[in-house]
């Protein structure tokens, strides 16, 4: 469980070669839950959630292998179920990768020191490419990340309504909170670019979708830093939303999906099938969303 | 794993309560590393790191239970260990409550919707009576922690150095960005006084403990607020720091500490007398510290 596993010293070219090898830079969110399973997994698995999920997640992630370059994985989603959930989070994140899927474990860890080398290192037994982190504690909370091997996208901007609280506040010197976080990811992100990553650091950025303006200042502030960008769908956001996270063409973003790829049609016959056609739609409308751009 | 335990609608006066009956308000960190463990302890664990670490931590719970009110666990130190890590963690929490011991989950979770509740469900499974938290997305972070019967720490103030970058730039109103996580932080925790809690808040703050000046200001504007109050012994903190912290005699402040504890004396001939020592005298530093306040 915890021994090492081989290393990707250059995390962004690994996640832009995954991208430009499928064409489409999009991610699906895996982040299931028991309550929502398609009915024939969820019999099947004799009502046990633990068990329920571990089979839908594996039909998610064969099913959208062929069509999309990476998923992320919501750790709480199988922390919820104590030891039994992180070992299926364990089996399932070993199954992406062998299915040549780069993993973002969505953990959102934050903390110093020891602990933060802690959960770098339990992010790469587990066999994570990427990583989210927090961003409060500076780059102390970050970096062991990248030391352990990891790529990290740092939360510099959310979607969620209290995200605000926080993120919005203007500064003294004109720049709000999240423009401070994203100045401290760009610097973090011009330290660690590969040889081979296009000028991408190891550090990227979790932008939320729904605020196109925001996204576009942010983009211009961090040239160096992948956006991960969630909300897409689901969540609300289209295609100028999505324009505005990326630096030219599908370069510079990863747009992540979650609910409108897992439960596109849990009553369809084959609900693989049906993951797998949301996958190709996803790609192909976030494509399509760019080129446009373009 | 994931059945329901019996909650504490109010976590404060739970809390307060424990501190009350040991007279102290202190907390031993339990984040042990395989590196240090006791020799004697390593070689009974045949070398397994996570056999090691269980024992190890036991025999921690306890040596402190008769001298401290509570105990906050490391995640990240068991998480390293993956599922097998995370079962070694519920067994322990399982044991210091059966030690009457208040158990706070040092996880610095941030999330929401969804993966928050999934977090504080995680929590409540592993019995746990209060968690840390992340500020940075805002309420919608930390609400579902109280929602599910915890007490939440959420970070306002770290003494890690890069924690500055965020947490000490000034807004254009004057306060900095920890003074305005700690008025969140006070809006939620008048919001969530429990009847018995002596005017305490189901949220909390965890404020470092290296900045007396800081922390008098911070406990000025969070006057419902239970502290949490890291760095004391080998972090460098000393009483004057722990006084600023505090509002009234014991009251209003849980210091802890973890090195000056768990490694006391690794070499002693008796691992648990020496921890049981350590952690008596931490007790009465403190009280000590706080009577001279008085």
């Amino acid at each position: 469980m915890h021994a090492s596993r081989p290393r990707h010293p250059d995390p962004a070219s690994c996640l832009t070669a995954a991208v430009e090898r499928v064409g489409a830079p999009v991610c699906v969110g895996l982040d299931p839950v028991a309550e929502r399973l398609p009915a024939p997994i969820r019999s099947a698995a004799g009502d046990d959630p633990v068990r329920g999920i571990e089979a839908f997640s594996r039909a998610v992630i064969e099913a959208v292998a062929p069509a999309v370059p990476c998923v992320k994985v919501q750790s709480a989603c199988f922390e919820r179920y104590g030891a039994a959930g992180f070992a299926v989070m364990a089996r399932l994140i070993a199954e992406a990768r062998a299915l040549g899927l780069i993993v973002i474990l969505d953990a959102k860890r934050g903390d110093i020191g020891l602990s933060t080398a802690h959960y770098a290192a339990a992010a790469v037994s587990l066999g994570a490419h990427w990583v989210t982190v927090s961003p409060y504690l500076g780059d102390e909370g970050i970096r062991p990340f990248v030391d352990a091997g990891l790529g990290a996208f740092a939360l510099v901007r959310t979607s969620n309504p209290s995200g605000d609280a926080i993120q919005a506040l203007p500064l003294a010197d004109g720049r709000t909170v999240a423009e401070a976080v994203a100045d401290e990811v760009e610097r973090l992100a011009m330290a660690t670019r590969g040889d081979r990553s296009g000028g991408f650091g190891a550090v990227g950025a979790v932008v939320g979708a729904t605020r196109p303006e925001d996204a576009a200042r942010l983009r211009a502030r961090m040239p160096h830093a992948i956006f991960l960008v969630p909300g897409y769908g689901a969540q609300g956001a289209g295609g100028a939303e999505i324009r505005a996270c990326f630096l030219r063409g599908i370069t510079g973003a990863v747009v992540t999906a979650s609910r409108s790829v897992l439960y596109a049609a849990p009553e369809a016959p084959d609900v693989r099938a049906a993951i797998h056609q949301a996958a190709t739609a996803l790609a192909d409308e976030v494509t399509q969303a760019l080129a446009v751009a373009g």
